[in-house]
């Protein structure tokens, strides 16, 4: 097989989470402190593209284990209309890999100048995401030279779910966390079964993935994967809403994927939506149950299942540029900085 | 042609809108003057399906009108892992049609009985969510009997339009507000155009429904009325994600449409994007500026541009329906409330 440098990267995922684990546990710590100190009342990010879904992330994660309503920043509300928003009672958190989107930037530099907490979650620990926010947690994950993300966007979430756990002063997840890279590395283990789904994938027209909650911001990141790398037409969408509407779509031609880790609280709801899309004809791939033709992964605590259930995501994708005679390190139209005004 | 009860209310709305603007002026300053005695930080909204799109709008017409922060409320958080939010600075919103959804109840209940300023906007003002705020704006928009949203959605707009302009303190676009009903009828008079629009996007497998800013929230209310009522495969999609992205898939075999209302500060991106999909091949079909093939709608402030700019889609959608063979009144697989848990 060709060597790849994405299929390095996803391969590297589990020294870059233990890294990140070992490198930035006591830092997260003291940033928890100190924005312990302030009357924070919400959160407000700013992120764009693959950064975007670690912020869906956050949602979830900073709502269930601190109780914080976290509003995502749309970047056109500062760079088209020039209507910076009010921030008092705000902890302000860019995310970004490259650290160089021009809108993050001024929206963590805006806040920042108006008295606001800000936080910098992003690789690049020199870059100016990382100059301009007070506190930064950098993600070790070495250079991504991709232009697809993928072991930044693990590490993303492992750098929200420890602010997460730190703020929270929770340990419910903690001892999850230090099997986290064994899980993803037992998830790589996955591929034979991702490149033959793939394969199955290949010529499909469009493609649905499902999920809902905590992994929701997971469907939508390997939707974005398979778009990306595969020029394939997926859609995330959250089995809630498919429900109320768009399921009259599934059938035959409509092959979905299910984003179902075991443990969580959507397992049950998820398993009567794979159940009803197999009836009306849908080709159902689930990520996270085990069984015949499905891409398992490990049980772990609900919060971090999104760190490992994104990775059969990032293989199929992968696997399934390949199929169509894609490059998946060149991918046609991406580049690597979001220059969104 | 046969008539319908869906084209019978999309036709209602400019006296949807008299209406609410006549009745409901004097007790949105009211409601507006009894929030500004609380030290609001941010808004957090609880609505779904079409509502969700109205809960968009607001970020944007709240953000751009009072600077602050809205947050959209995942009812799943409550509901999937009852985990509510600390809500402390918060007013929350709930938008419904119906008042009945559950979690969007629920929601306001808990914020209520926390202390939060509450409010309501719906249709039905002896609905259990109307009962559950302290404050309501009924829409008087009369019983919806399509299963679809039309007339309530513009409403909803019109609702969270009053909102910001009167919280705000703001009359830069209060002049406008008298001219909507007009411009509304005026621009249900683009019919045979969309008529003869949806005869050519009836075969597509495929659609995109691109817009920025004020009008990103339009884009995903027409994609979601080509699904509900024509069941036809429409995303919506920010002109901005999509250029970074999946404008790959762009073509003679994906058919765009691109809103775009006149006098926008993005008016200029979007007709570079849309220059960009014709260069790369795909039709395009232009909402918002005059022009052969295009759907116009007039000239309105910025921030009131939503509630005409979707009524070309409105249209669109209905004769798609029809256009398919499918009976626009009643579509498959949809139930007028989300009982989404």
């Amino acid at each position: 097989m060709k060597r790849s440098v994405l299929r390095a990267e996803i391969g590297e995922q589990p020294d870059v989470l233990t890294r990140l684990l070992v490198r930035e546990g006591a830092n997260v710590r003291r940033i928890a402190r100190g924005l312990s100190r302030h009357d924070l009342r919400f959160v407000l990010i700013a992120a764009r593209g693959t950064s975007d879904n670690a912020a869906r992330y956050a949602q979830y994660a900073l709502g269930l284990t601190c109780r914080l309503p976290v509003a995502l920043a749309g970047p056109s509300l500062v760079t088209l209309y020039d209507s910076p928003l009010r921030l008092r009672g705000a902890l302000v958190i860019g995310i970004s890999q490259s650290g160089q989107s021009p809108d993050v930037v001024e929206t963590i530099a805006a806040a920042r100048s108006a008295g606001s907490p800000t936080l910098a979650i992003v690789n690049d620990p020199e870059s100016p995401l990382a100059r301009a926010a007070a506190e930064v947690i950098p993600l070790h994950a070495g250079e991504e030279r991709s232009i697809a993300a993928t072991k930044t966007y693990t590490a993303q979430l492992l750098a929200v779910a420890l602010l997460a756990s730190a703020l929270s002063g929770a340990r419910r997840f903690a001892e999850g966390l230090g099997a986290l890279p064994d899980a993803v590395a037992d998830t790589i283990g996955v591929e034979g079964a991702a490149r033959r789904a793939a394969e199955r994938l290949a010529h499909a027209t469009r493609l649905v993935v499902l999920s809902r909650g905590l992994n929701y911001p997971t469907a939508h990141e390997i939707a974005l994967k398979l778009k990306e790398l595969a020029l394939l037409d997926a859609e995330a969408l959250s089995g809630a809403d498919f429900m109320h509407g768009p399921i009259a779509l599934a059938g035959p031609k409509l092959p979905t994927i299910v984003v179902s880790p075991p443990g969580t609280a959507t397992e049950a709801d998820l398993a009567a939506l794979a159940a009803e899309l197999r009836r009306r004809g849908s080709p159902v791939l689930l990520i996270g149950p085990t069984g015949r033709g499905s891409l398992p992964v490990p049980r772990l605590p609900e919060l971090l299942s999104p760190i490992v259930a994104v990775v059969p995501g990032q293989l199929l994708a992968f696997h399934a540029a390949r199929a169509r005679g894609l490059d998946p390190d060149a991918p046609r139209g991406l580049s690597k900085v979001t220059e969104t005004r």
